[in-house]
C-alpha cells in the first residue's frame, strides 16, 4: 500500500515575493511597474470579442511573435513567446542544458535559476560576483555546459555593457548562453543585436516589467533559427498554446504603443534617480542601478530590521536572508508619491 | 565550434488540429464549443480593471480554485490550476511518475499521453482497447508505474462508468492514477467523488471544452492534499503564476453561472443525437459519444477522400491517420446550423 508515494517528485520550490491581500499598501516589494499598461492595451482587451474565446489561441502566437519581430527588428523565425519569461527560460533550460558539464551563473542572481537546474537535474556552478557586485568576466571563460547572466543583473541592478557580452560570447562558442534581460528597458542596453553574429546566444524578455503587464503573463526569446526552433519543440511536446488569446491582443497592443513606453520607462528612471539620491542623502550605500529597483545598504542601521519596521507602516519592500546580502533591501521603484512615502518612513526610521 | 548543438534537447512534438485562417469555415475540427463562453465571464473580463495588470496575478490563482472547489464540493487544498488541462496533465505526469515500471494507457487515446512521457523519459505500455473501442480493465490490473484514463476516452468518444473507475483504482493501490475528464460534462459521470476514498487519484478537468474558453487556457485537477501539494511544488519549480489575472477573474464568472453551462451543454447534447441518429440513417457507424464529438465510419465509402471533399466545402473534421482508427473521423458538435451545413455536404458526397 501506498507504494505510490515513493515515485513523487520531491523538490523545494521558488518561493515568490509576498503578495499581500491588505490594502492601502505601497507596493515596493515584486518590481512591478507603478504605471497602469498601455491604454492601447487596455483597449484591446475591452474590444476584444470575448466571445471568440472558445477557440482556441492563434497557433503559436504569431501575432505576437509578429510584433515583438518588428519591434526588436529580426524575422518572426527568431522570436519565441511563452507565459511568462520564467516560462521561456525554464524552456530554454530544458531545451538546451543536456551536457554534462555544469552550467554557470553569478552566485548573486535571480533565484529561480537553481531551483529550475534541480527540477531539470543540470549541475550548475555558481562563480562569486566580486565586492562591487560585478560579474567577473574571466570565470565564464572555462569549459561550461551553458551560461545564464541577467542583464541587468537582479537584485543588484547593475549592468554590464554590451562588449561584455561580446567577449563572453566570442569565448564560449561550445555552449548556449541566455542573457535574461528582464530589466534592460529601464537603462541598459539590450544584446538583441548580437543574435545575428552568435547561433548560440538566447536573449530573453518580459512584458511583465516595463510593460506593465505581470498580470498577463507574457515573457519572450529572441535567438537564432536553430535555438528559437528547439524551444518551439520541446514547448510542443509540453502545452501547445501557453500565451492566451487576451494576452496575445494586449500584448501586441501594447508593444506598438512606443510613446507610452518611452514616457513611462522615462518617468520611472527620474523617480530612481531621485529615490537613490535621496537614499544616499541619508547614509545608504545605492548601487547605480539599470532597472526598476535600487539595491541598497547601510552601515549604521540593522536593515532587516528597517525592512520589517516599514513592513509595520504599511510600505513592502524585498528583503533576502541570503549570503553576502543580507545587509541589503531591494526596494523597487514607484510613484514618485510612493517613493516620497517610503522616503519619510525611513527618514523616520533613521532618526530614531 | 557549435559543440552546444550536441546538447540541444530532440523531440519529436505533439501535433495540434489544423487552424485554419480561412473565414467562414465550418470549424468542427477542434472540440471547441460552438457557443460563447457565459456571459458573466464575458463580463468579468470587460469590467476587470485592466489597469491592474501591472500586478503579478493573485498567488496560487486562489479565487479560482475556491470557485472550483465549491462546484465540486471539495475543500481548496484539493484543488490544482494550470494553464490549460495539458499543463495540469504535463505536471502531473512529471510529479507522479517517477518509478521504473512502465505507465499504462489505452492504445487509442489522447495523443499527447506518449509525447509528454518522451519528454520527461517515463516508460509507458498501451494496452489495446477492444473491437468496440472499449477500455479492457483486466489489462490494468497487473504492477505498473501509473495509470493514465480519459473518461470519456478521446477520439473515441465512449465513456465507462463510476463502478469501472472504483474497480480500476481498488486493484491499484501502488500507483497514481490519473482519469482525465476533458469531456465529462457532455453526458459522462465525473468520478470526483472518488478523490474522497483514493488518496491516488487525481482528476483532471478543462475550461476548454463545456465552459467555451480554449482562448483562455484553464485547467484544473482534484485530488487529496498529497498529490495536489506535490503538483504545486513542482509548478512552482517551474513558473509561479501560470494562469493569468483575466483568466482567474473570467474563470470565476463562468464556473459560478451555473444555468448557463447547463443550458449549452443540453443543446450540444440535443445536436449530438441529432446528427448521430441522421449519420447512422446514412449508413454510418457512430460510437455511442458521451462528449461533444462522435466518431464515425462508413464501409461504403473512403472516409479521408470524405475528409478532404469537406474540407473543399470549407467544413473542417478530424482525420487521424493511425493504427485502426484510419478509416474513422471525429466531427466536433457544431451549432444546429453548422451540423446541418456538414449533414447536406456528407449527403451530397454519400450520394455521389
Amino acid at each position: 500500500m501506498n507504494n505510490w508515494k515513493n515515485n513523487l517528485r520531491n523538490i523545494e520550490p521558488y518561493v515568490p515575493g509576498e503578495q499581500s491581500k491588505e490594502k492601502n499598501i505601497v507596493k515596493l516589494n515584486a518590481n512591478e511597474n507603478p504605471y497602469p499598461p498601455s491604454p492601447m492595451a487596455v483597449k484591446a482587451i475591452k474590444e476584444y470579442c470575448a466571445d471568440s474565446l472558445r477557440f482556441y489561441p492563434p497557433a503559436d502566437a504569431t501575432p505576437l511573435k509578429q510584433a515583438i519581430a518588428s519591434f526588436y527588428g529580426v524575422n518572426v523565425e527568431n522570436v519565441f513567446v511563452g507565459n511568462g519569461s520564467d516560462d521561456v527560460i525554464a524552456l530554454a533550460f530544458q531545451s538546451f542544458f543536456n551536457g554534462s558539464e555544469p552550467i554557470l551563473f553569478p552566485d548573486i542572481t535571480y533565484s529561480f535559476y537553481p531551483v529550475w537546474c534541480r527540477l531539470f537535474n543540470i549541475d550548475y556552478e555558481t562563480p562569486a560576483v566580486d565586492d562591487n557586485f560585478r560579474i567577473v568576466l574571466d570565470d565564464y571563460k572555462k569549459s561550461n555546459g551553458g551560461i545564464v547572466i541577467p542583464n541587468p543583473n537582479a537584485p543588484t541592478s547593475i549592468c554590464e555593457n554590451i562588449d561584455f557580452v561580446d567577449d563572453l560570447l566570442s569565448f564560449n562558442s561550445d555552449s548556449v548562453v541566455i542573457i535574461d534581460e528582464a530589466y534592460v528597458d529601464f537603462g541598459g542596453v539590450s544584446c538583441v543585436e548580437l543574435v545575428k553574429k552568435y547561433e548560440n546566444l538566447l536573449v530573453t524578455g518580459t512584458f511583465s516589467k516595463s510593460r506593465s503587464l505581470a498580470g498577463l503573463r507574457i515573457g519572450f526569446a529572441i535567438g537564432s533559427k536553430a535555438l528559437i526552433s528547439v524551444l518551439e519543440a520541446v514547448k510542443n511536446s509540453y502545452n501547445s498554446y501557453t500565451v492566451d488569446s487576451l494576452s496575445v491582443a494586449a500584448g501586441v497592443a501594447s508593444i506598438n504603443d512606443r510613446e507610452y513606453f518611452n514616457s513611462t520607462v522615462s518617468k520611472i528612471i527620474n523617480t530612481r534617480n531621485y529615490m537613490t539620491n535621496q537614499l544616499r542623502a541619508m547614509g545608504f550605500e545605492v548601487l547605480d542601478s539599470s532597472t526598476n529597483f535600487v539595491f541598497a545598504s547601510n552601515k549604521n542601521i540593522d536593515i532587516k530590521d528597517m525592512f520589517e519596521y516599514l513592513k509595520s507602516k504599511k510600505v513592502f519592500i524585498r528583503y533576502f536572508d541570503l549570503p553576502r546580502i543580507n545587509n541589503y533591501v531591494r526596494i523597487t521603484v514607484g510613484t514618485d508619491r510612493e517613493v516620497q512615502i517610503l522616503l519619510d518612513e525611513i527618514k523616520k526610521y533613521v532618526g530614531d
